[in-house]
């Protein structure tokens, strides 16, 4: 019998919501290009209830606990002295999430002797060091397109509110105010610029494919050359380079795993060739980009707005400055968790537990880590070596990251 | 010569930025479908500028002050003893905008004795009385596509803040919080949703087709029904009636000129017949939708977000409940005053007086009435009658619309 540990994000302290907005949610059942959604044997949640919270335990509890498991559900992560440092010791199967990452180090790693299993409820299993998983023998699984359409929208919804300064435009609703030149004199519409994906992957296709009708000139770059048949459909324009992308792109929307080589791409260096008054979104890791850097850009007017939703680390501390520099419009890490998506990733979970117990292969594609090498899905985005370093800078910021008037919301 | 007043929004108090954001502006040739962008035969300003405020005048001042014209620009338009009320009785001609509307009642045109021409800087001409205006026999036109991509592109980036619950989330990054499970128990992907418009002119059929690779289900209704070619191609499903169309939709676009035949429409009854939990944004005119029942609806859980950025009156009083229901993700009036935009309404703007001035015809498709008669494009998107009623309360809050921290921002 095993012992599962799943790091999950905090409940809302309010409580959230107990009539959901919506009764249903879209269903969904194969991705673009056919890959099917999840396929466990059963679930025991409606599809589109809050399951990736602690509450929620990804709806998991009843099938674990009636196979004899054990499953501790926590979101205290950070720390040696956390629920999770502490359970991870017999751990046989850790589970946990882009979203409210439990940084997975050597050192954890080493510590969790029993630990054959890390499955990321979610998609980009950065927070684990994967050299270290190789190293020992581990299994690392993603769901792979879980989320991949969700991230996709939140790109494109970003983009707009940057391009059309949205966020600083509704302030002046709420403000009770009428100040249309000061909201539109950062305005300007999206039709006709270059646009550019730094990577093609199935968010960064994604992205393109929304944007294709907007009327923009649409540019990417990426490891792999998209097929040619896409590239024309989409009249998509190839660079060999971030920096020949950056370039000539209005707005660059990065859609990379992080790994060693793009670990702080985006640095004073590359942001210096970006055009003057350019727009970046990133919501695929913070740490892709120079946290300092980009605060430097928007005060200089070289980035004309940023926005995304991954920060390092996560939560990030209360004094994080992305939260206060100007022309920002992000989000907590959220985009690949709606609700749509917990549906999808919690079955997902779901499946690869049922393989795992019945000793059946795990689907291919959720692969990134297996018998001592990247595999899978891994083969493709990711890069031996380790991305967790710094991930003790979370433990420090612990206990002050919630809002100071949490209990008022 | 002639005494032009041109009605225009005011300027931020604290100054816009002397630097802009971005260096330039996409050029844009022509409009989908062919219609040229317009064809003034020179502009004295720099695309991108701010013009659409008493400071930027359109950019007229130069061309209609050399000819000897008189150009009077005010924002000041609302009650009897508004600068507009006192130039208007011997002005020749009246710019006005849908932003700031100066609304042209059938009062304020007996009184205007030499009143041959109203110029709508924008797309709208409903706070003009078109009925008093064809019974003068009054020409009144606007500058037909100048922005109906603009305001495209602000529907689907509201669609999107709306279903992903974008403005919510955003304000946990500003208060320095953490709580994804707050953020994400209304956040939707937009993704296998129905979403309808109510009317396919150019900005509907602009917003259908940049949702098409969203995979959603399309939906919409309209007078006049859409070739078969396009039907096709977008996958579009066509109700005969409004209340057909809601009732199968998770989003709703209203997309449709006010009329009396639309003034009201969204009201208690129309909106008890759409699906629990739908969205509703509406960038085509306030009267359309009865402002209590939208707040209504928000409260009870009938619609589960409201954005647009139309209001009435406008300015929105400050104690207008729009601007503090639950659920709102809505802006002043700018999605057609972008500063990509004001560059084409003032080149549009131009071009119809250069031809007015010369005595040649203005373009058909910028003209709404001619000749006692709706004509051009007014034949195809107006009714006879008259929106304008209630325009009188815009005077009642005409002291009271700036935000109380304007110096501060």
């Amino acid at each position: 019998m095993a012992k599962i540990v799943c790091v999950l994000y905090e409940d809302p302290v309010t409580g959230y919501p107990r009539t959901y907005a919506r009764g249903d949610i879209p269903q969904i059942e194969r991705y673009p290009g056919g890959q099917t959604t999840p396929t466990p044997k059963s679930i025991d949640f409606r599809p589109g209830q809050l399951l990736g919270s602690v509450s929620g335990e990804l709806g998991l509890r009843k099938f674990l606990e009636s196979q004899g498991h054990t499953l501790v559900v926590t979101a205290d992560k950070d720390g040696a002295n956390s629920v999770f440092e502490k359970e991870l010791v017999d751990a046989n199967i850790v589970i946990s999430q882009p979203f409210w990452p439990a940084y997975l180090t050597a050192e954890r790693i080493a510590k969790a002797r029993k630990l054959q299993l890390a499955i990321t409820a979610g998609i980009g299993s950065d927070h684990v060091d994967l050299q270290a998983a190789m190293e020992r023998g581990m299994t690392v699984a993603e769901v792979t397109y879980c989320n991949s359409i969700s991230v996709s929208e939140h790109v494109v919804m970003m983009i707009l509110a940057l391009v059309r300064n949205y966020l600083p435009s509704h302030q002046w609703v709420v403000d009770r105010g009428w100040n249309i030149a000061d909201c539109v004199a950062r305005s300007y519409d999206l039709e006709g610029m270059n646009v550019g994906t730094v990577a093609a992957g199935r968010i960064g296709t994604a992205v393109l494919r929304r944007l294709k009708p907007f009327d923009v000139k649409l540019h990417y770059t990426d490891r792999h050359r998209l097929p040619e048949a896409i590239e024309k459909e989409l009249d998509l324009t190839f660079h060999p380079t971030t920096e020949s992308l950056v370039r000539v792109c209005d707005v660059v929307t990065i859609n990379a795993p992080l790994h060693p080589e793009t670990e702080g791409l985006f640095n004073d260096a590359l942001i210096a060739k970006m055009k003057r008054g350019a727009y970046l979104v990133n919501t695929a890791r913070g740490k892709i980009c120079d946290r300092d850097a980009v605060v430097r850009a928007l005060k200089s007017g070289q980035l004309a707005g940023y926005a995304g939703d991954v920060w390092f680390p996560q939560p990030a501390p209360r004094d994080h400055p992305w939260r206060t520099m100007p022309f920002e419009a992000m989000t907590p890490h959220i985009s690949g968790s709606s609700l749509s998506a917990q549906a999808r990733y919690a079955a997902g979970v779901r499946e690869i537990l049922e393989c795992w117990f019945e000793g059946k292969p795990i689907r291919d594609e959720y692969l990134i880590v297996q018998g001592g090498k990247l595999a899978g899905a891994g083969a493709h985005s990711y890069s031996a070596g380790d991305a967790t370093r710094g991930s003790e800078e979370a433990a420090r910021f612990k206990t002050t990251t919630r809002a100071p008037d949490t209990t008022h919301r």
